[in-house]
């Protein structure tokens, strides 16, 4: 079954709210194995949808519409789709008696306007909202089948359930699609897809993807099959490949970040974390500090964002600074070892470094020095990160929450200038 | 104009996320006067997004093209432009060059498949990416312009600053719709939504939108009118009588943060701050430090997760903390105090308070204790918050950065338990 989402609603076009029910209906087909080719985004003008349902019902076998099915003038859907179906509207008295009996409940008068929502292309099924006031259409249109549900998530998402998804899996028989993301940090995504690149090279089953951002590649796997364990069958023997090729730098075979990995691993350890921030100004804490339960290992940051508070807080010496400068080596492992010192922790790792649009202290933007420190490691590492402030600040962080998992699982820890 | 946006991407139309690309992509251009007649979701597959970027410029004056312009071998966009254009791929040296230059500053070799983002159809203008590899394009195709920018939102942003957007501003001229928010934080979107209900009531121009999220609400007017100018003359009589009815709530007119409010009203006043964090974990100093230039005004902040910590680092006495608990006023007051006194700074904030999902120290989740301390002024607040952590965590940062803004602008200081 080849399916196709069209989202009918001037709002969407202007921007104002995104397109959250093409999503969520596009996740809930690929779960049955429907394939959806097409998104479509069409505003309240009844020409356009009308073009452009024409054109779905002829390329697609099931097509879903949302939106444009309430009381008010704005709403058109059902006339573009007996348009489209070449059917006349007509009053449907038991959609009526409906609607009358749901504003009585309400102790409401019905306002005329909502009349509308009793009229149907002639022909049509009609499915029942039991959350709202427009009933769903379901209305056959040479060999495509095409459901037009109201905008409402809460009411499209039971219809969906209630109604479309069963009919579409019944129509797609025995499929399903199972995907799986595998995240990796420190290396480039062209770099990943060269050593994955004879693995997927013509394979369309499972397919591979690759989403690059803030810092990491995450591979997707998406394998299509008769069931959903069956379909994870296909994907777990290549996700295994996958992860032996790349090797180290694959922190996550699942939807665990990199500062969950990092907490999980502290905690597994019995450890206590410390951090100093300067460059990144507190953003390490942050998300170390986002997940419950992050207490049980994070003492806590100094964000020290003055060579005074370096000095002062974490007792850098004042002969560093002047010799080397705060964007330092030797300045980063002080910031480490007083973090670690002051906070009584375990492991400390610190940033110092200039994120731009200036340099900072003579370091060039981009330009960061990490730092980690225990009782059996003292690590420095030099990053020459590309990119405006907000890339090198989310960098930076990515390459310190990196070395914490690198440290923690024993891995080799790496000393290169680049994050990829 | 007309546009059309087409996002390109196999994990679209699985669901996996969702079309914000083209939410962000639409707002800018609705402000700039352009309307967007249609969005497309296509997948990786090199025939359908042919198909569907022929239609785009078929009935379209302008076409934004996002997605696909990576180094993989999904990433097909660039052969899809050139097949539409009839124009063969070329390489462009000083493309390359860029190329090995961005992998040699990383200190990395630059793998092969890079190579393939120096390619582009024959003909096309190129937009340079100042934040990842791909470069976008720029394409004449009949009388349409089309725009390919890679899918990265923060890559493909600022290249429809940089470029996009004056290019269709000036193609726009003389239609024009102006948009402009109020920034609210301490009131209710219902409460707003009440005292300004008769301004708006059978409004069409401006028209109104209300917007709530992340501690704040958005006041959203919008008109349209022949030119910019003239649309911000319908906008600017009811954008003064909003400010004027939601008074000292409002503390913003434009497009600045609220920490941004904050770091403007401390350079401005030439002082300098610090902070003390025990529950937001360095997401208040994080998004003060996040705007170029912080380090004008920044000290550091003290990111206590520990009662160990808060005694250590910032003074506060054992007394305090076995009499009244870390989540006390008597806590925030001396947190705020130690800061300002380590970090030597003018004015100093804290937070201690527990997010949840589990109590802290005897302490509720939502339940969070703000201080602020300078020569004139200590100041303590206890917020009762509802919600899970993430809106927690949230909002302690607005409230904290809110008293600021309050103190700094000789505003009264709020003590209620409520942010809205």
């Amino acid at each position: 079954v080849r399916a196709e989402i069209v989202s009918v609603g001037t709002e969407l076009l202007l921007g104002q709210i995104a397109d959250t029910n093409a999503q969520w209906i596009s996740e809930r087909l690929a779960e049955i194995g429907v394939d959806v080719l097409y998104h479509d985004v069409v505003g309240d003008n009844l020409g356009r949808i009308v073009e452009t349902l024409s054109r779905a019902v002829g390329r697609s076998d099931a097509v879903v519409v949302t939106g444009g099915l309430g009381p008010t003038q704005d709403d058109i859907t059902r006339e573009a789709v007996a348009s489209a179906a070449g059917a006349p509207l007509v009053r449907r008295p038991e959609i009526e008696r409906a609607l009358r009996r749901r504003f009585e409940a309400m102790g409401r008068d019905m306002p005329a306007s909502n009349l509308r929502q009793a009229d149907v292309p002639n022909g049509a099924e009609v499915i029942e909202n039991e959350r709202g006031s427009a009933p769903g259409l379901v209305v056959r249109l040479g060999t495509a089948t095409l459901f037009a549900l109201p905008g409402v998530p809460s009411e499209m998402r039971r219809m969906m359930r209630a109604d479309v998804i069963p009919r579409l899996a019944a129509e797609a028989g025995p499929a399903a699609i199972a995907s799986r993301q595998i995240r990796c940090v420190g290396m480039a995504e062209s770099r990943i897809a060269e050593l994955l690149d004879d693995l997927f090279r013509g394979s369309t089953n499972p397919t591979v993807a690759y989403l690059a951002g803030g810092g990491e590649v995450r591979v997707r796997l998406t394998a299509k099959a008769p069931t959903l364990g069956e379909a994870g069958d296909l994907i777990r023997p290549v996700a295994e490949e996958v992860v032996a090729r790349l090797g180290d730098v694959v922190y996550s075979g699942g939807d665990e970040e990199l500062e969950q990995v990092v907490g999980r691993e502290m905690k597994a350890a019995g450890r206590t974390l410390a951090c100093a921030e300067s460059v990144t100004g507190g953003g390490v804490a942050r998300r170390l500090t986002e997940a419950p339960g992050a207490s049980a290992f994070f003492r806590g940051s100094a964000v020290v964002y003055t060579a005074e508070a370096k000095q002062s807080l974490l007792g850098v010496s004042s002969e560093t600074i002047e010799r080397d400068g705060v964007v330092s080596e030797a300045c980063a492992r002080e910031m480490a070892s007083g973090a670690r010192r002051v906070f009584d922790a375990d492991v400390a790792v610190s940033l110092t470094g200039s994120a731009g649009p200036e340099p900072h202290d003579g370091a060039a933007p981009g330009l960061v020095w990490l730092a980690l420190e225990a009782d059996d490691v003292a690590h420095a590492r030099l990053l020459r990160l590309p990119g405006d402030r907000h890339t090198v600040l989310r960098w930076s962080e990515q390459a310190t929450l990196d070395l914490l998992r690198r440290y923690l699982t024993g891995l080799p820890l790496p000393s290169g200038p680049s994050l990829v």
